[in-house]
């Protein structure tokens, strides 16, 4: 359902992982097109699967540790509209990590064109007093190999 | 539930349409805040009632005219986290209206704190064939009341 | 926006809370109809305006007190579509209030037809073990007027 | 991701067709449950699953043949809650097909105790006008392999 793409090519390339989405019948609009908040209930469990793919699940993450990730900035472009029974495809990489922050792009794609793109800004919290926290080193180390670009 | 705040204030000031919403046990997530996809169908019922109050209902426009009015940019700043139970207000305004785009800010405000911050590009389009179409002239000109400002 | 309707006529009638609701875009599936699921989202809001009503609000009964209210049984009918910009008003009443249990029948109304009927049973439950307990007093009292029948 | 089984045992078994989600952050209140509207939101997901993979899927059947699927009878007992991060299984059989109609009984199992079940009715309709109308032959055929029971 979900793989990385680490990409041969020779260009400078972000790693990416990459999620499949079904276009429901319950995403979509009296249009027949997916309702935008829609896309961001799918986005937030793409970003859900990769924390999984990363050994780092929120169901630890945020319930266990007590580290949250809330999102404090989402900037999207809606590019074309996506179709009930459509397959779409997430596309996450890692702009840049920072001490408390990450900034994530997404781009959306379906049938070979672009649907949605998104840059999304995070920051960890203790969710004790929701206050900003640097990342905890496994956390750092495993977001980090999604900083590399090949080449 | 909904007023029109026209500022009698020195400064330039927009003119406001302001609707009101509870945070509901359905808005919420595990850490009993608003989940941020919750935000935006909110929002979305807001420039649906907001269109209600021009005159120009949906289920008008879209329904019957055909005249679909699609988000193309949606850049939100999630400022501080809304609760259960909390009282929140949706602050309205016109930013700019273009041939067949219009720019609407988005302010939410809780307690007398921002909540959320949004800037939202809306286009008139064809329901037809979903291409952009200028503005109607009477739906221009319901828009219009909304650009003025005040000083 | 909500109200008691406490009739006046001589068949034997249940007290009732009334909550109207307007059917939203966002509440909608492509057939322009209320999605089955949306339905039970706003039932769960007019369930939720009933608790506060009784001047036991779930920020209070769940929050605080960690009283949870569960549903464990939900029948419903689905008699007649409602449509995308309808207005459709919930009747409440309570069927019956057990020693843990509570009974709540659920009709929901728009332009003189049903649209839905739902029987809906609660427990209550300790928010710290998640087994039954009874009814605090306080609570009891406060749905008790809902029990009660004019004739 | 989804499953025929078609139990090899003695007794008499109803032909399955099983379909595993997980539980979601978005699925969860703010108990950290699966909110009981979104338990109905994956049901209908597990249901346009089961049409795709009889060879009718809603692309084709709601959108280019115009019959409806409108569920008007549901009745669900939640027997035990579902956490955030669980996986979960609905079991859909079929109890009876009629001849507009379609009686579909649900288990949503988790870790082996039954989470929820729900007996579902549908009617086949014309989306030109609403009204019940026989199922297709073919259609009828396609379900008709879901209606044997082994022995």
């Amino acid at each position: 359902m979900t793989t990385d793409a680490n990409s041969d090519e020779l260009d400078v390339q972000p790693v990416e992982f990459i999620a499949e989405r079904l276009v429901r019948f319950s995403d979509c609009d009296p249009a027949g097109i997916v309702f935008f908040p829609n896309y961001f209930r799918m986005l937030n469990g793409v970003v859900e699967d990769w924390w999984a793919h990363l050994g780092k699940p929120w169901t630890e993450l945020v319930s266990k540790r007590r580290v949250g990730t809330p999102t404090v900035q989402l900037d999207t472009s809606f590019v074309l509209p996506s179709n009930f029974g459509d397959t779409i495809r997430f596309h996450l990489s890692v702009e840049r990590l920072g001490t408390s922050s990450l900034v994530l792009q997404h781009v959306v794609v379906g049938a070979d064109s672009a649907r949605m793109r998104a840059r999304q800004v995070l920051v960890a919290t203790s969710l004790d007093n929701h206050k900003a926290i640097p990342w905890p080193d496994d956390v750092r180390q495993a977001i980090n190999r999604f900083t590399e670009r090949t080449s």
